[in-house]
């Protein structure tokens, strides 16, 4: 029965606010599957929670994702 | 010094967008006096966060939510 | 489909060692009848994990909390 | 490649709104520069992630934010 | 910079205690590939942290899993 | 009232097990005079914990810790 938190940057996706459901379903499925194939996990009992975060929200290597990026 | 965190999917409630403010209020309530009567912890020290997450944002048996429910 | 986690110091129980797997059994069920009753959420979908922590990984007000209480 | 997720409450800032962005980038340089600082931490793999919580989502002493505020 | 945290219960595996580091390598992989497919993001910062969580520290259907299993 | 949650590798430290008891309350100072100096919250409401990670429980870049050193 596990349980799967994924954190994205909320970006990207059709109209740039994000994945699409379609996308979102794509991931849904597929570590659902992952876990399915390695572990033997039953479907059933496996949850996925997606959480999208604000750019500004986001730091990685000291700066915000804008600042990053900028400086890239 | 309990943390708990509750995520559920947003729907629902008064206005079909999540629990009522007074819903929150009981789940805060509920869970604060079930850790002070099993474990004995202090009320004043026990945080509770939460987390309402959009239904295409959560998956279980490998779909998301609108796709599960639309199969039961 | 609520997922709800429980943080608490990894202390207290029969040996010290934190609580016992019969009041784990009671915060489980305690929490999956709370979500039953205000949100009226089905129990077969409620995920409850506990996790214990270290008091010295723990802090509240800037101190670790064995250095919290010692202050007390 | 440490993971830091800090959690506040959506208040505050320069509208009421929550912190501004120049608050989310000084909790993200501070955090960063404290890893690298106390475990040598390679700033390159460190990730903040800020969430913002709803007053009435967060709860203390039993109570949500603004019940307890009201009674202070 | 997507952040992905696999929790699941510690059981299985070479030693009945828990997923190889075999079997964890393939999670590891599997949701890196599956970020970089559906979402084109860079493997170089995607972080995923597994937990590992004692039997009687989950709970699903009101019980803990130990309790559950034997329903079954 | 702030909750910082730290999740590091389980490693170095005074035993190579990873960060000492001094490390962490540095740690949680420092977040916790942060959080102080950046947002004004009140340090008596912010919570610290912090998580030890099994190496091979945390991947980067598709690998887990240990194969990504390696190839590095």
């Amino acid at each position: 029965m596990p349980y799967v938190n994924i954190k994205i940057t909320r970006e990207g996706g059709p109209e740039g606010k994000g994945p699409s459901a379609e996308e979102k379903t794509r991931l849904i499925a597929g570590v659902t599957e992952l876990l399915q194939t390695v572990l033997d996990k039953d479907p059933a009992t496996i949850f996925v929670v997606i959480d999208e975060v604000a750019l500004e929200n986001w730091g990685i290597g000291g700066l915000s994702v804008p600042e990053y990026r900028a400086q890239q």
